[in-house]
């Protein structure tokens, strides 16, 4: 079996993947894709992933995996344990819900192509853009932990006692808002604990854009 | 067991879950939140939904179910007849590719609340709010037509010889594109067949925003 990851250091959509696959203790092969020189574009990559985003994941022959919450339930369906979503229907939504609450209501707008679009296309000056990251990603963090503070579900991760996707994809923004503009959580304090509880992780720790090889070749 | 889902007749995300609903052969009460009012901001709904977004949806007792993607994952795991998922994990993760490309990386961009931000805090003019508009939806269908025409797995619908989340997405998606800018489908001959085919089955017309009782209240 050859598995192989798609990703670049800085890319939030990457991270969730690299989290998942350690936590399923599979090793693909790294193949990284510079979006800050637009390798995504190259008419290889576009054979691969034809939105030229990242992640992009090979699992043996077959056509490549794309979109990273369709990767993760994949890779849930196809290496079962540990488990990435609860057992019954209701609580596989809620999780679900967590994770798109950050996945699909807030990171959607603040990917490189939206910002080039915002800077290019619409003529709008660096703070003002900074604003618009700062505006959709705290709304996601503001929605997440509402959700996480009135339910007796939410334990140590934002599900009972063991990561899921939620805890993944809350990672993943967390850690985008903190390099963007060095988000302080504790204004979230359900949030602020779970993600260190998932930082004291292995999978989360390997998983950090600081820690891939090609953050360390551009540092 | 009571079955009610909140909706608005123009939310891409509601119309999604109604043509899901209407395909397990379910009928949910429809209770009507109308987001040109801002109704969703109210304190009543936002204990529904904390991201104070449509749809929710209420099955029985226990926690309100949200986010449209979960949603759909939701009713296809608890009335799993007629599926709308197929059943090997890499078909699944087409599947699911294939509507994300559309609810994931096109839609966010769209939804009122982003418009607002654009006119409000950037003073993006019309015309310009109206390209941006379209250039996210024309992406979307030139990505989910290049993964379409590729692939030995489409059929008469997105995936083989039966409606799935996919189909789901993209008529959601393309009639959002119709009744913004007036879309032509012809230039995506795949998504334009599927489309036809999809809008002669009683599930999706009955669904469309048009036939809804709070579209007809307001015209």
């Amino acid at each position: 079996m050859t598995l192989q990851l798609y990703t670049w250091w800085r890319s939030q959509a990457s991270f969730r993947v690299r989290i998942a696959v350690r936590l399923k203790g599979l090793e693909p092969e790294m193949i990284f894709v510079d979006l800050a020189r637009d390798e995504q574009l190259s008419s290889g990559y576009r054979e691969l992933n034809a939105g030229m985003v990242l992640p992009t994941l090979r699992d043996g022959e077959g056509p490549p995996l794309v979109q990273s919450l369709a990767i993760l339930e994949y890779l849930d369906e196809q290496y079962p344990e540990p488990p990435l979503l609860p057992k019954n229907p209701r609580s596989r939504a809620h999780v679900r819900a967590l994770a798109q609450v950050l996945a699909v209501d807030s990171h959607p707008l603040i990917v490189p192509r939206v910002r080039k679009y915002l800077a290019e296309e619409l003529h709008v000056e660096e703070a003002a853009r900074m604003n618009w990251l700062k505006h959709w990603l705290e709304a996601g963090f503001q929605t997440f932990e509402h959700m996480l503070s009135r339910q007796t579900r939410t334990g140590n991760f934002c599900y009972g006692e063991v990561p899921t996707i939620a805890d993944i994809c809350l990672v993943a923004h967390a850690t985008s808002a903190q390099m963007l503009y060095g988000a302080d959580l504790q204004r979230y304090p359900t949030v602020a604990e779970i993600f260190q509880t998932c930082m004291d992780l292995d999978a989360f720790i390997g998983a950090h854009p600081h820690q891939q090889p090609d953050a360390l070749a551009t540092a």
